[in-house]
């Protein structure tokens, strides 16, 4: 096969890419990483992280290149760690292997280790490259690097809605408003994320179970639940805590007796201070302390306008289904106050469209939010 | 080029649909034909139908191949017609010509004279092929084909939304929802449609001019303004009928004064009855009867509901900016009552989705609607 030599890099980084992100929702709260190792056009090794104290990507595509690891290239998708953690620096292993060069995607932002792989290994006398493929490097582990940054989990805002916007009718009916593909896709997302969050109108109107069910299984998330006053049933699906924990925040003055009752069924009830509403800061710092990296939102419209003001929202994923429902009262998926002004309106970036079935997803990054400019 | 036998056909008449689109708004009440004129392989002809009472496209294209026509093949995408009207009849035209063979993409659907071309020319030795391009050749006159059909015009909704699903803002900012691109295809839009339909809201609202200013000028539709109490301004843009008329309908029951300040300005004003709604049945009956065969309403979130409720629209267009607006009061673009159940929404069929600019455009033909099933 002819390829240039951007081709080339770019041709093993895509391999390396495709391995890391085969192992979405699995690796929390380590990162996605891939790595293959090379030689004369000829592919030695290949591997991915797999599961958080397991080895890294780099290691296992070195093991099964073995021997012939001399005078190779490895492509690794984020920069190789130099430190000791549960497993030994991969800085070293590669030293010890003979690799000639080294082409990394993206250089790990956490500041007190980028660029400490590359110069350990440039010390040794490889050969660096970095930067191939790196936009898509960076995106596959956004919700690492973003928790990393600033402590809280990377919130992704989902929302299934007809072509005139609506999620169900006026009387809350919302079954279904996308086809099979796009329903299957969101048992995909809920797989890759750490949780999922909802508000406490959600559980009472649809008595959602909010685990992945991927026809091969899947890791459920987390279910996190805001219901200020602790108004939730006992018996929904949410409060079998057996597949996953149910964690609920709540307001400081809340019935204790309720409170007792949902404990002895599993379910982990955070109190968030006075109110009337739970306090969101409160929730993502919780969230973020306890290794939640990514949290998807599959809430109605209040609590969807109250985590774009705060600026809480980092995605959006609009599936939208071609019918129209109508009705002035059909709820929608932004509402609260919104804004007075339409140049004021929240803009997305990095837009993505996909479509599944006969419905599309739009995809965007908030342009302003909270952390980030 | 190599070209299979299929391949052939769909190339010529490729070309001709081309041709046809390319004097899309200027040909109404006739609807839009292109024809080429090919002899091995060469291309020896080539022409439009420009305006109703001027010749037909078969005509221009065997007039510029002038003598070379014998033993040649015809591409025509509607089926040459049979009878005499304002002008000649284009079979004996054709078969005058000495033309080999004539391949059609779509019939006539007037059953009057649907298949009376065909059977004129077959009659005459001429090998006939039909149906290459079929559906394409339809859709670009599926205005006039509705029209010849049913006696009403082929209504569009078109919306522009932002991905939350709002026109305005609760205060009624509008301006703009979509980009530069999306804005321009929108005037676009004016220029291929006979009319452009707004409730009396809208006019009251934003002013609009509802005029298709294109870079190099454009067709400007008629205005058609639906205001059951004739309580329109007279002094806004769309009173000035310099440029193009305005049609406002309303009940029977208004003041007589304000009638004829607007007739004084050169609107025209219809009753359709007592109300206290405007008949939208009378409305389009009178488009009809009056070579209206396409109008595009730009209407607000209630009349949208009715023309949907009646079974009016035929084709949606939903522009759709990457921005979140947010508002419970945020209009949206189909309101009224709304579906009870989800599974009753309208669905649509045909479905496409084009960029403009930052902002996509979905369309799609209603699966159910008044006229047809």
């Amino acid at each position: 096969m002819d390829r240039g030599v951007q081709g080339v890099d770019e041709h093993w980084m895509r391999l390396a890419l495709n391995l890391a992100k085969a192992a979405q929702g699995q690796t929390s709260p380590n990162p996605l990483v891939g790595a293959v190792v090379v030689k004369d056009g000829r592919l030695l090794g290949s591997g991915a992280h797999l599961k958080a104290g397991t080895p890294h990507a780099e290691v296992h595509a070195l093991n099964m290149a073995s021997e012939e690891t001399v005078g190779s290239t490895l492509y690794v998708t984020l920069e190789p760690c130099n430190h000791t953690g549960r497993t030994p620096p991969c800085t070293e292993r590669v030293i010890a292997a003979g690799i000639h060069k080294v082409v990394i995607g993206s250089l790990d932002p956490d500041r007190r280790v980028s660029g400490e792989g590359v110069k350990r290994l440039q010390e040794a006398g490889i050969e660096v490259v970095t930067g191939v493929l790196q936009a898509d490097c960076l995106r596959i582990n956004e919700a690492y690097f973003h928790h990393r940054r600033t402590g809280y989990p990377f919130v992704t805002l989902k929302a299934a809605i007809t072509l005139d916007g609506k999620m169900a009718t006026a009387t809350g009916d919302s079954r279904w408003v996308t086809g099979e593909e796009a329903r299957q896709e969101v048992q995909r997302l809920r797989h890759i994320h750490d949780a999922v969050m909802v508000g406490v109108g959600t559980v009472i109107k649809d008595h959602p179970r909010l685990t992945a069910r991927l026809p091969e299984g899947g890791n459920h998330p987390i279910r996190v639940i805001l219901d200020s006053r602790l108004s939730m049933p006992l018996n929904t699906p949410v409060t079998d805590t057996a597949a996953t924990p149910t964690w609920v925040f709540c307001c400081d003055e809340v019935d204790t007796a309720k409170k007792v009752l949902l404990q002895e069924r599993g379910v982990s009830v955070i109190r968030t201070g006075p109110g009337p509403r739970v306090n969101l800061e409160r929730v993502f710092q919780h969230l973020g302390d306890n290794g939640i990296l990514s949290v998807l939102t599959e809430a109605g419209g209040e609590l969807n306008a109250s985590l774009l003001q705060e600026g809480w929202v980092k995605r959006v994923m609009f599936f939208i289904a071609p019918k129209l429902l109508g009705g002035k009262e059909s709820p929608t998926a932004v509402e609260g106050e919104g804004w007075e002004r339409m140049e004021q309106a929240w803009e997305l970036d990095e837009l993505e469209m996909r479509p599944f079935g006969q419905d599309w997803c739009i995809t965007g990054l908030l342009r302003q939010t909270r952390w980030e400019g």
